[in-house]
């Protein structure tokens, strides 16, 4: 009998804690699209301090943070924006910045480890001279960590030359953080410093910190302004929104510690599932909380029959394609979870028995 | 010294309740953007049922409820959407419609009464034969209440009225019902009679309903499922939303029955206003929680320092104009706030003193 | 037997007469595109003299006119336009300005003689102030002559009066001149003088001035520049152009001067129709090529049936309703057409019989 | 003393001949945006009749044509498009899918001999069962001959087999043959074969067919006429465009035949320059009239150098970088211009003198 679950497919999934539970319901509320929420001003400060920018701004999703950002530094008609062809805006995004946005994409190759190269970029961006059949290059994103690669960090020293090169061609820099604590803690590089060179980041405080809702968009003062704003055109400014800052906050408080352990755990996860026969892990890719898994021919197994044996002892996770599947570590799964799936998986591969001691 | 705020801006600046409160620490939560959370589905069916509709979607606001309504039936380019011209939608949206939606408004002449006339509409809807050089209508919006004229009610008969010119035409019928229960309970009419012709009505839980966050959509099973995407799209779909839907649920099934008490004290505060030498209002205009009050020019004071003064006394309201004010009534203002704010404005007006019982 | 026809459905209906032919035969021509046509480059610098502005640019067409200077002054998302509810903008041009440029239009009660009440335009203009739910007014459209209320003339003082007020707000002028030329000769007033408070103007050189193709925009240098490349995105830019403005360099040079005989005949063309019992037109209306006459309701024909008579006799009008028809003069109508025309008419309503000696 | 100039820089740069001249100077024309005119509808006919398709649109430009085309087959909101990274539309054509249109490109690879490949375009579209997050991929573009690579042919079985996939995913094929007579002329398939399992296609007349304006989109009679309301939508319906029609027909009727001998002077140029010390060309790969050379770095000049020098001999290139020159020929180019054009080269990069007898 399954008496938990073991939820693997995102780290979206996980369940608001007790102390988010009661920071919701004692927190102080105000009217946030006229601006008055002091819940929502006190995430908003705090995550502005973290980021070291001038400015921050609550909204209901990561893809609302992206979407705004791309629209507000391309804001003038006729815009292109360079980024990754395996990013999270490019596809998993709804192509929301063009057909909400009207800005026009120019996907520039993402290598393995998530980066694109600099002279590709330099490449990719709009000679000036020739506006007459161009659009006009006006932005830069990158993705950190990236998650279709598998949680790659972006090193400082990457992001700073993208850094560079945007400003040399008077271009602005926007970091898609959906995951940038991850990338923080497994650099041992502050928030701060890794997007020091960006214009804008989007944080998600709903994947691997476990707030229930939301992500934050930081940047200077007039950027915020503006997407404060556009938040309210696009309809994401809500009233009383303290209530969920109020658990953001305790994520951004006691959660982010928590991210070295998830980063072990994917570890732990990755190199039992490399000692199982049949299926095969790239260790050293490995580097945050995500990881992907290859299932061999011999093995006698797809990915989504492996899924279904695994759902019904509670274990859920999301295929990639027929032999190749995603998981992804978070807070809420312990390293008796790890050792329980990995027998699981064991189990529902090479038919070994085990005990049911979960 | 002023213990306690009186907050007439609006029925957006309600607090959530303790029972909302709590509600929301044990609200049973899964990821919504996977169409998971058990809340927001309570909620949704809830909506549906009442409204009388296939299907509904919790959305951040009802900026996004509408505009993702007027998106959704104008969704092919080329579309024009005929509404008033003193109508939320296109005085108070930012006019998404158009910068975010690519539809063209036609805007009718909107009457005292929120109302539009028939003959008024029908002369917009756009001849299917000169296609070549105009735009296609595709849509229809009605507001109610009609929140710019004073929270006026549409009767049942004039929406049906406007359903049948509608369908005659082979147009949608969207109805922003922001305060669509305010009507309801105004008019007598059950809600889902009174939004019968409409193929989708947008609804704010959190204005007189009291939530701290969001509106719902109703329509087709169609039309939602497409909405849902949309939603996503704008970036408004919400991991663990079911926090907010918790909330919402106990403002739908505690608060509908004090709209009534709201209307009266609308009534009242008319009324006591009237008797103020030197203000004015339309008592028979008075129909819900809004009301607007004139100052006459011989009276020795200004709407805005009308308003400063109040504030002193924790009385809060809006300019409309240099010598126009709004009140907006919801369930968090009592009768003996109604008198303290009669009062406050008495001593402000013409200098009678009273005494600061409150 | 008909042996020509007399087009009075509109003035874009002229064909190209034998000088304009031979122009085009004989024009000086090499790629646009590529900016290298020396007669587009004449057409558009004795256009920019005509109208005193810096630059001009030949496009395909009044409407790509109008909707590339509307988008060239709201080129920043969020965007809104001050036009009349009954201008061709709002009407006729398919709504483009929405569902291709993203613009939101705030019509404005269009008056019996073109104009817009300057206290409504002003009190159209957004209140920056509440920019977070407003979106922002940066354009006001005029148009001169205006078609819709029978081709009127806007004074100079009144456009003057429009340009003071878009200045005080921080505004653009745009001013829809298909017909600017009409309005010139009528008012006396130089076209240079007459839009000089716009920032730009969009006049038609296949109206009235019978160029078989192409309208002009003039404006700033730096506004065409960016016009320039809008053109060539939505598709407008042209390869050996120098053909149709070769054609159009006859039309300015030649027919200007004919638009006063154009608009006397259409005062004739008025003058007899009124004398036609059962027939009515406003004389002191028609003040250029357009007019409209009502057929009364004790007359025993209608709109539609009278054209159809009038075209088994070779002349074609375009009914505006049932009971009105549009006539349009220009100068391939003579005098002894507008007799013939009036016979026709006279014969068709009344059975007056006429000896047909065309 | 340069008595004639030989313009190589593109097919655009043709100017029309005697016999265009004359039937633009006798067309036959009406207004076409009433849909009247003879001439557009002649030529409209014969294209379709040569395409093989339903109808046919004339438009200012290919430019227009694609942007239509695409716009048509995506004109429901959140529509995404599979294209050559490499293609005229994704570089060319100012983003104008998107940043007018809304539609989302997915760029696919494009290989050196234009194509993308089959399961690399299979993998680009979209799983429809996550429209939670993705576009819907709608269209597949095609670019025959494919410009950037240098003219390159694709086959008919190619297409087809791109057909067949479109069929089986419920896509539609859109093909920009701005130059698909040069295909169907060096492939030997009629252009009705070539462009058979196209939905839509673009063909420009203004390039190797020697017309002074112009493309023609072909397609279905429902997708004409949805593109004839959009083509006014964008500003590109022309009043008497029978002028450029009438010269478009010539072009059609005498040219197509010409551009096998484009072909072979392309092919002997290249050979020349082969034998020219410094310089190398891919035989091979010039397929039609366009070819692309290399400048060896032992050689003694740059591309932008080489190409002043040409320009005082009356010879017209355009760079594509420092050591790479593009050649486009024409039929207003004859075999004796190739070879004095060989002898300006030779000369300048290698000095040797020769005797200007142009």
């Amino acid at each position: 009998m399954v008496t938990k679950t073991i939820d693997l497919r995102s780290d979206t999934v996980t369940k608001p804690n007790e102390v988010m539970r009661a920071a919701m319901a004692n927190a102080e509320v105000d009217d946030d699209v006229l601006s008055f929420d002091p819940t929502a001003f006190r995430l908003e400060a705090e995550m502005a301090r973290i980021t070291g920018k001038e400015a921050a701004l609550f909204v209901p999703s990561g893809t609302m943070g992206n979407l705004i950002s791309v629209m507000i530094h391309c804001e003038v008609r006729g815009s292109e924006v360079i980024l990754g062809d395996n990013c999270h805006i490019h596809i998993f995004e709804n192509g929301g910045i063009s057909t909400i946005g009207g800005v026009h994409p120019r996907p520039v190759k993402n290598n393995k480890d998530g980066t694109m190269d600099i002279d590709l970029i330099e490449a990719a961006i709009r000679n000036p001279n020739f506006e007459i059949c161009y659009p006009k290059t006006r932005l830069i994103c990158l993705e950190n960590t990236h998650a279709n690669t598998g949680g790659k960090c972006l090193s400082v020293e990457y992001i700073d030359e993208v850094g560079v090169l945007a400003k040399k061609h008077g271009l602005k820099l926007h970091i898609d953080g959906a995951r940038i604590f991850h990338a923080s803690v497994a650099l041992g590089v502050p928030v701060n410093r890794l997007v020091q060179a960006a214009d804008s980041v989007s944080v998600c405080l709903s994947k691997g910190l476990g707030a229930p809702v939301g992500s934050v968009i930081v940047g200077s003062r007039e950027f915020i302004a503006r997407a404060r704003i556009l938040r309210k055109t696009l309809g994401g400014g809500m009233r009383q929104v303290g209530i969920l800052c109020a658990a953001a906050l305790v994520a951004v408080q006691e959660n982010v510690e928590k991210l070295a352990d998830d980063h072990k755990k994917a570890k732990a996860l990755a190199e039992g599932l490399n000692n199982i026969k049949g299926l095969k892990v790239d260790i050293a890719s490995v580097q945050t909380n995500i990881l992907y898994f290859d299932i061999s021919e011999d093995a006698n197994i797809t990915a989504h029959k492996l899924i279904n044996q695994l759902e019904e002892h509670g274990v859920l996770m999301m295929a990639d394609s027929s032999s190749r599947i995603r998981v992804v570590l978070h807070y809420q799964i312990s390293a008796a979870d790890v050792q329980y799936t990995l027998a699981c998986i064991e189990q529902a591969v090479n038919g070994t028995p085990f005990k049911n001691g979960h």
